[in-house]
């Protein structure tokens, strides 16, 4: 089944990816790694899923849909540099997880765990990656999560 | 003499290897390249040597130890990875350490030396590395610092 | 046109690289990968251009050149790396940007645009990379920006 097909299944639905901004890209490939520039929620252009600090204001498991969307919206990135074929992604080698944070809130795992697992779902063994996930006071756009990844391609 | 008796003389010890948790692992190997996921100052694995900001709760040296826990820690992972031989790591490449901080607590590159300099004494010039070193809000489990690595390995 | 010769039109100037402290390394090659060590926005050894979080004491023009200062800083340390020829940097692959955020500050991507734009026009479209820009409450020596970088070089 298709990575596509599986996304499907989730209800989810890759989007256009995005444009590239400025003076930085979406993605970038060196060697057989495809670098993908830091990831916000954004469901559309202008939507984004979750904004303001877990978990005051946006609870963990919407914080964890947020995580999840970041992974889509990575994989839009990364499909349209590879050419329309996501099998080409080999293997997931790293997800930096930022989790916009109250001081005290300490499940920064368990929101990142919203982009790992669907990356596992997609990819299975080779979805597996290493990881870091920290909480931090403040990220772009109100953002409630950014994720960065790490793609082997072939 | 080696890692491990530089360990040992040093009064610290390789823990067993955390088990692999949920979707993502501890550590991957791209190339030869080992990424290795970020650590946090657990002694076993229920108990963490520090916990809280630096430095309202926890004061420098402590959080220095911590990152040398992370260290330890990390380096349980790559020898599991490198079938026992932590010879294998020819070259410490990267460690990024985030510190819990107080707002107001600029001494993040003091805390990191905990992990750089227990990298030098163990490795030599092997063990010189980039680093970036930040300040954060949280972290998960309420850890007083996490520290991730990229090793390079034959 | 030289980076040097574009540098200078814009007023910048390549410090002389920081001297390599304790047990870390300012930069560091493995394969064609060239990783720089955060930077802060130092203009001479002792004077940081921005101290203090952005936008209540910092403004967002100010920290853009704090951002710029980071990438100078860093090209000061590749061209030590490279023998004095940075025209060795074939592509820059990827920037990490730290902005000290208030807490409901949300413009990092502006922020992080002084060093994105900077590099696009030193190396034109070698200069465009990945980029992860995010807020932290707290950064080393109350700098109000810290950047690090992969080159690829030859």
């Amino acid at each position: 089944m298709s990575i596509e097909s599986k996304l499907d299944e989730l209800g989810l639905h890759l989007p256009k990816p995005p444009e590239p901004i400025a003076a930085y890209v979406p993605c970038l490939q060196t060697g057989n790694l495809l670098y993908i520039s830091g990831q916000l929620p954004l469901a559309t252009k202008d939507y984004m899923i979750a904004q303001g600090p877990v978990a005051s204001r946006i609870p963990v498991d919407q914080a964890q849909s947020a995580a999840a969307q970041c992974v889509v919206n990575a994989l839009a990135v990364a499909k349209q540099h590879l050419g329309g074929d996501l099998t080409r992604i080999t293997r997931v080698v790293r997800v930096g997880v930022f989790v916009q944070s109250d001081d005290d809130f300490h499940d920064q795992a368990l929101v990142a765990n919203g982009a790992s697992e669907l990356l596992e779902r997609l990819f299975g063994e080779q979805g597996k990656h290493v990881r870091a996930a920290v909480g931090v006071n403040a990220l772009p756009k109100n953002a409630s999560v950014e994720v960065e990844f790490i793609f082997e391609v072939n």
